[in-house]
């Protein structure tokens, strides 16, 4: 699929745009942005399959990553998105930098800032830090992930590729449920993907051991379970959460074994969902533990195209808080 | 203010033809060369402004951090500097660098030179380091501190920053006092912005207990001292050194604490000063030790203006080094 | 020497195209490829001079350096080589990469594949590491070191050196004689040498105390030696591996004294070659062990050439991967 490739948003409003400086979570977007944002992903994606792959719609931008939490991943998937709009990089992490020499975030993000950076990308452990950054300074801010709280751009990835791999192109999921498997309760992918998976109109179903499932989700519309083999036969989607050893063991589960056996998405237990039924999962896996090998590479598997997907959804995130309304200065 | 923006240099001598191949230290320019880089920082201060923040300048030309010590806010403005001039960055550091497999200082600059770079930014502990390298390659060298030798750029941007806040567009500071106040005995930042000051005819008061104090700075021309109340009525602008602690109690005074009450700026005592007296520092900042936070944040501090001001002034370093007569090979 | 620069290749074939998508070791190239590779490495050696030292050759493309073990020379001499193509680079390491989370290199290189990269350059402890690589991923792999197996691009420049200073502008090393001296046994850099100047028609002879001397390394036509005096006379290059102290004096050697007074090449040695001999030795020097500093910086010593030349065999060895039919999707 590409969907709707090379036309305009498809959400009704000709005069839409996007109105945001910072991208922190995907709670307080509208259904109508989060659909804008993927849809100029759909757009930027072509860049990427070029031999040349770069435009120049960021050139003699600064776009620092400030991680204060590793993350090869992210931060690698945050510089090429960065490059192939032709910004120029400054990867910048905990270690090593000023905050070791007892600096506030505060004034390290302030000091980046006074240096002309245009968006600051910023992983950190402490819930709601993006958000502070953002009250700090007036540039750009990107969460790519704080704490406990939200990872809005692996959530957006997360949705560009269901829609790329059912035919949504319109980015509405109506009809459509989704299976989120692991520990929601400290997981900052789920929470986003929640946001993100309700407000385009999928059904959402949380599957995890009382412990690690908090009930307020229901409020949200969410449907609780404990149960993964009941649900896998009724799911368009199921999304394996990455197990986090330190916390599953000493606080919520007997072992590690004894969850896996509950909540591994084995090759046999993937047989009782339908042969379209898509495989998801953040990474890095953990393989023969959350997710078995023979899944994680089978047919069904999307975490390669999703990793693929984050470069044309990153594009999309940087390209729209550098030009939105709100930052023009 | 924006001194004197797209004219020539105004110190008179239109041959003037900036000479250097490095820049190691104030103390061995003239005051001609020391406003000549202000100068020419001023008319380089624009392009951080514009949305596409890069010139053309030194595209091709490859700089090299090489920082055996660590420090981000240095290291990340070199790098900014040089992308603006669109210069290619390589980022060397002292760890995981081959020197920790026992290479001298000096091989490692040779071979790094080999490899065809234009430029070696360096940062040492041993004051020197950027001297001797100056000596065995014949690629070009900035200083970007030694020891407790030099920190030439440091002191140009704090010279650009008093000039840009004072109206003093020619970058003449006659009958203007800064009061330097801290450990000028370790200091770098303390030793260039003193030999600068001197240059561009300000008056120097150095402010520090007296086994801080080097008595030698008197024979300089500075004013030693070691009351800071008592100096505040009478100055242009307070620059508060960063207290090192390890080197602060085990050495030279009883305790952070009795320093703190003797020498750290609060909003009480800088009320002392005129109210359009400036504060500097070169940060980072240990808010309520050497500075108050209220200071640091308030009306007369120039710290973030200091970091923005970094820029422009390592463009122009990197610039004139790069294309200096002495440079031509 | 400029070794037909210029010119196409000189090895009779008009229509030969580089045919290799990964460059993993000499041993499976053809004397032919090796030809085609330095001459290539010529035609982009003057890049290196100018004061733009920049084609656009690789404008767009991704260069992600990843590498396992520490190698500041060999990772800097690859992102400038990149940069110098236009290519972006992205540098990833061992520590604090996801590999530190568990992650397999398989895992690792997929992903980063994933993101849509071109080249993946790979150092690793592992024998047959960049191998593997090659097998999971489809964009191209080159050798930057594995373990005790091949460093190839080290060994290209290691011939381009030779051919340059000795005026074989063809790439041909018939009736050359080159001793290899020092731990033969773990020394990738002897093993992708030996490949290489063979293929060219050198001579090749072994110098070794014989627990670090493989005696394969005789079926393969290297002359094996364990007395470095004697064979100083008839040699035209004397290369000198790097003594790694770990493995010398726990397995191979009473002590490193002894090694250094048998097989240390001093000033009072050398002067037993032919004065055109040249001194080679892959970096970084122990001095004073295995080469004297005197004998390191002297006259016939080609080291820094070899990291001059580096650059423009790298620089080929990118483009070639890149373009090469075999890369074409």
């Amino acid at each position: 699929m590409r969907p709707g490739k090379g036309q305009h948003v498809a959400s009704g409003d000709g005069n839409y745009r996007w109105p945001h400086r910072h991208l922190l979570g995907l709670e307080d977007l509208s259904a109508q942005d989060v659909r804008f944002l993927l849809q100029t992903a759909v757009g930027l994606e072509d860049v990427s399959t070029r031999s040349i792959k770069k435009v120049p719609a960021l050139r003699g931008r600064v776009v620092v990553n400030l991680f204060m939490e590793d993350s090869t991943r992210t931060r690698s998937s945050f510089s090429l998105a960065a490059s192939r709009l032709s910004a120029d990089v400054l990867d910048l992490s905990g270690s090593g930098s000023s905050v070791s020499k007892g600096e506030t975030l505060r004034d390290t993000a302030r000091n980046i800032e006074a240096m002309g950076v245009d968006v600051i990308v910023c992983r950190h452990a402490q819930s709601g830090a993006a958000m502070h950054l953002a009250d700090v300074v007036s540039c750009s801010v990107v969460n790519a992930g704080d704490g406990q709280h939200e990872h809005p751009t692996q959530a957006l990835l997360d949705l560009y590729t269901i829609a790329q791999h059912t035919g949504r192109d319109t980015f509405d999921l109506g009809g459509f449920t989704v299976a989120i498997v692991g520990d929601i309760q400290h997981s900052r992918v789920a929470r986003s993907n929640i946001h993100g998976l309700l407000k385009l109109g999928a059904k959402v179903i949380l599957v995890a051991p009382a412990t690690l499932l908090p009930r307020g989700f229901a409020d949200l519309g969410c449907e609780l379970c404990h149960d993964l083999d009941s649900v896998l036969p009724r799911v368009d989607v199921v999304y394996m959460l990455r197990v986090q050893f330190e916390r599953l063991t000493s606080q919520a589960f007997p072992s590690v074994r004894e969850y896996v056996a509950a909540y591994g998405l084995t090759k046999r237990r993937l047989a009782r969902a339908r042969p379209e039924t898509l495989v998801m999962h953040p990474g890095p896996v953990n393989r023969g533990i959350e997710i078995d090998a023979g899944v994680a590479d089978g047919r069904q598997s999307m975490i390669l195209a999703q990793v693929t997907n984050g470069l044309a959804v990153r594009m999309a995130t940087l390209f729209l808080v550098c030009t939105s309304s709100a930052s023009s200065p």
